[in-house]
Parts: C-alpha cells; structure tokens; sequence
C-alpha cells in the first residue's frame, strides 16, 4: 500500500498576486513560506507597496507592468477590491493572449462572488476572453480589520474556511485551486456563487453594518467606559469604510433580506422588554446562546 | 519631602465576598495574591462551590452562614445577580446589629445602580439598617462571558475602570472604597447611580441585546461558515440568559432608549442601501470607524 505520492504534487513555477495588501501579501507569504511556487510575482500600481511587500517576504518579485507580471504564470490570484476583480481578471485574461497555448487559472478572494462571476461570464461571452483561461472564484474567510500588506501572516488561512464556487467548473482547474488554498492550510467548502453571497450577507455583512451601527449609535462620551463586550462587538466596525461600501453594495439583495429577519427577531427582543416580558426575554437570550455556544 | 507612607494602608483584617462567581472569585483572588486583607470569607449558599473556591485560593475560608461569614469584617462586597443585590446588603446590614459600635462597608458589582441604590435608601428610610452600616454601589467593567469561580482571575481589575456611585457618600467609606479598587489595579471613576445606568444601557446592555438579536437572527447553517467577525460581535451572546434578563430588566428605560437611539442610525444605513447611495453608506461607515477607532 503506497499512500502520499499521489496527494504530493510539484510545486508551481510561478503564481501571480494582482493586489499585494493583508490578504494578497498573506498569501504570498504562506506559499512562499511552504515552498508551494518557485515564484511569487506581486502586481501592483504602487511600487513603494510592492517593494515592502519583498522586504517582508510576500513576493519573490514586484511589478507594477501586469503583461510582464503574469507572464509565464500558471495561477494568477486578483486580490484587489470586488470592484475591481472582474475588470482585472479580463485584463489577465485580454493579455493572456500572446500565449494561446498555457491554460492559466484565475481565482480571487472577493468578499462577494455572483456579480464578479457574472460579470466574467458576460466578458467571456463577448468573446474577450481566451478559452485556455479559466476563472473559478474564492473567497478565504480570514483577515481582520487591518489592511496593508505589513500585517501579513504566513499562517493566515490555517485551519480557515476558504468557500469556492466552481459553478459548474470541473476537472483539472477545479482540482488545481483545491489543492492550492489547502495547501496553505485552508479547509475548502464549494458552493454556488449565490448560495455564497446569501450566506455571507446573514454571517459577514449585515454583522458588519450592524457592528458600524452600534459604534455609530454610541454617544462619544460613554466611549471610554466600554468593557471588552463593546469593543468585541464593535471590532469590525474598523475595517476599511471604502472595502466595505463596495462589498455592502454589491450583495446588497442579500444584506437587505438578512436586515429584514434580523429587524423581526429584534422587534421580539424589544416587545419583550417593553412588556416587561421575562420568561419571554430569558428564552430569547438563551435561543441566542444555544446558536453562539455552537461555534 | 516625604511621599509614600500616606498611600500605604494596612492590609484589612477580613473582608467578606457574598457570592463567589468568576466576578466574587477574582475579587477574592486579587485581593489574596496582592496581601491586601488577612482574611478573605466566601459565602454562598453552595457548599461545594466554596470548597472549589478555597482550593483555588480565591477565598480563605468559605461559609454558608452570612452571620458568621460577615463578622468582624471591614468591608463586604456583594457578588450576586443584580435582582439579588438589595436584598442580601440588607440582610448584611440587619445582622450587623449585633456589633453596634464597628463601622462596615458594603459595596456590590453590580451591572445596573440606580435600581439598587433606591432600594437600599427605602430600607435605610424603613430604620432596617444600623447607621455604622454604609453602602456605596460599585460596578467593575470587566469579566467576560463565562461565569463560574473556576475561571476567576487575579488580574481580571488590572488596567480596567470601576465606577463606584457614591451618590452622596464622603469621607472615610469612599476613601476606604477607592483605595480598595486602585489596590486592585483598577482605575475608579465616580458618577451618580442614573449616568451610570444611562451610559451602560449604550455601552453594555444595548450591544449585549443587539449580539444576542444577531446571534438568533443566524441562520443555523450558516454558523459553520462564521469567520472571526461574526464570532466578535456576537462572543456576548454567549453570556449566562438568566443574568442577563435581570440585567435587562432592571435597567429597561435606558436600555429602550438607547435601542431606539440605534434604530435611528439603522435606519440611515437602510436607506443608503435601499437607494444604492455609496456616499452615504461609506460616510456611516467612516463615522463608524471613527467612534470605534477612539479606543
């Protein structure tokens, strides 16, 4: 019985990361620090971020030239804003066209995935796009507040989730991207893009807009009184204001109808204290705790 | 000049913790570790939990009987659930009858004041409660979502503010009061029982409801899907329900209040979303961070 060499796999020649900040930098930083890639070329528009980023050992190599920077590569990562992801995947993908015959792979890490996955389907269709490039998107659920490529983490994605969504994707491209983000240590979970952006409006961004709500709704002046529940509760309310537009905005569908349930089972919580309702209250609260106590 | 002998103080000689939880638990082992008092009584109604908490050290000797627990104390400090503060300082007070001439202070850590100050005064107006007999209210922002003496800490005060309430209360109690929580490591803040109450319904109690409301808004699928956003805003959740019903409760106007304050600001997130206007969602977000950044 001879288990392991199947799974073991070379390491690729070169990937490329479009968009070096925390999540870009800890990527390179995690496949350098494994050896997954003989290099790891960053592309950016800010070769000052991009020269940090090689001080720290994010990248093998900067540059701020994106025909030269995937040239040659055979997993391309667009780590920018989800703004911006689909255009820079159709850029790729428009360059890629002086190497017919190279597949290269595409993926990202956008917080949102049907509208970039939509937008690709439609530049596709336009026939933009060459077919040896495929595109299949991620999204690691890791980071934190920080932005900036100096709070970078080789171990960021350890033991985290990173959801795929092949939509309708198979075969080697699929496998590739699997074998990848585990590689850094992630756990993958594949859904549909929409599957995706619903549950992530109920987990990620209606928390979100109602974590900033609550900062926001907090008198400045009972600020320096707040305990560790308030700041827990308010922590991600630090993230980039401009990331967080973009990715409220677009799963806004989404954010809208988890806001909606969330404002019911709130209007029970507020009935209850105006009623003066405890045993109403206490089940609530223990309801809340039961679903927390479960992570 | 010669600075230092006036801040020194002898130890106590014995102070007395009614209920001995992870907040009495950690009074009683911050106090022992820094030698501040000889003797550190526990009293619960529970006969094992004290064992458990002599064998961690929070407590010196433990007792079920608050008449022998609180003799030749100097200071009491009751460690009960809220709805339970009034009641057992009365109690302290009624027996301390027996020792007419000895001055004793009790104080509680309770998360809501004013409910409890009221009730002391109407016993104190009733003649239940010896003049040598004074209550100052304390409420340590500190303590986390477990509970149990188990998890008791001797650095749970250290860095964090305590407000005491003194309403009225001068001299020797408050003195007495103060250089008991800065012993502690705590900084001590004075404010009257109602801008206590006001100020924790929008600092604590409101953002304690709103985890718990986001909590039980999730649906159950997706929790496996929670990155650490969702995990921080919603950790309070995980508090003990009952406690937190009377907490509630007790302090439901100002708690009203402050949620209707934060169905204001909701509202101007709803909208912006509703509208698509980015400019108006980013700037919330950015006013957001702002406050939240202040910590």
């Amino acid at each position: 019985l001879y288990i392991g060499t199947s799974m073991a796999s070379a390491p690729l020649k070169r990937i490329a990361i479009v968009g070096v900040g925390l999540i870009g930098g800890s990527v390179g930083l995690a496949v350098r620090t494994r050896g997954l890639a003989d290099e790891v070329v960053g592309i950016g528009r800010n070769a000052s971020k991009l020269s940090l980023a090689k001080r720290l050992g994010a990248i093998s190599d900067g540059t701020t030239n994106l025909a030269k920077g995937i040239n040659g590569a055979e997993l391309v990562i667009i780590c920018t804003p989800v703004e911006r992801v689909a255009d820079d995947a159709a850029q790729v993908a428009a360059l890629w066209q002086g190497q017919p015959r190279a597949e290269l792979l595409i993926t990202d890490v956008g917080s949102t995935k049907a509208n970039i996955l939509n937008e690709v389907a439609a530049r596709r269709a336009a026939k933009a796009w060459p077919k040896e490039v495929r595109f299949i998107g991620s999204h690691p659920i890791a980071g934190n507040e920080r932005t900036g490529v100096k709070f970078s983490n080789a171990d960021l994605f350890e033991g985290k989730t990173v959801v795929i969504t092949p939509n309708g994707a198979t075969g080697r491209p699929l496998a590739q991207l699997q074998r990848f983000w585990r590689g850094l240590g992630a756990k993958v979970h594949s859904m549909t893009a929409d599957e995706h952006d619903r549950a992530m409006a109920a987990i990620s961004h209606l928390p979100h807009l109602l974590a900033s709500a609550i900062a926001a709704a907090t008198p400045a002046g009972y600020v320096t009184l707040a305990g560790t529940g308030w700041t827990d509760t308010t922590r991600i309310a630090a993230g980039d204001a401009e990331l967080w537009r973009q990715i409220l905005l677009d799963n806004r569908s989404n954010t809208l109808a988890a806001l909606a349930r969330f404002e019911t089972t709130l209007a029970h919580f507020r009935q209850a204290l105006e009623s003066v309702d405890g045993a109403a209250l206490h089940q609530l609260l223990e309801e809340a705790k039961r679903i927390r106590d479960a992570v």
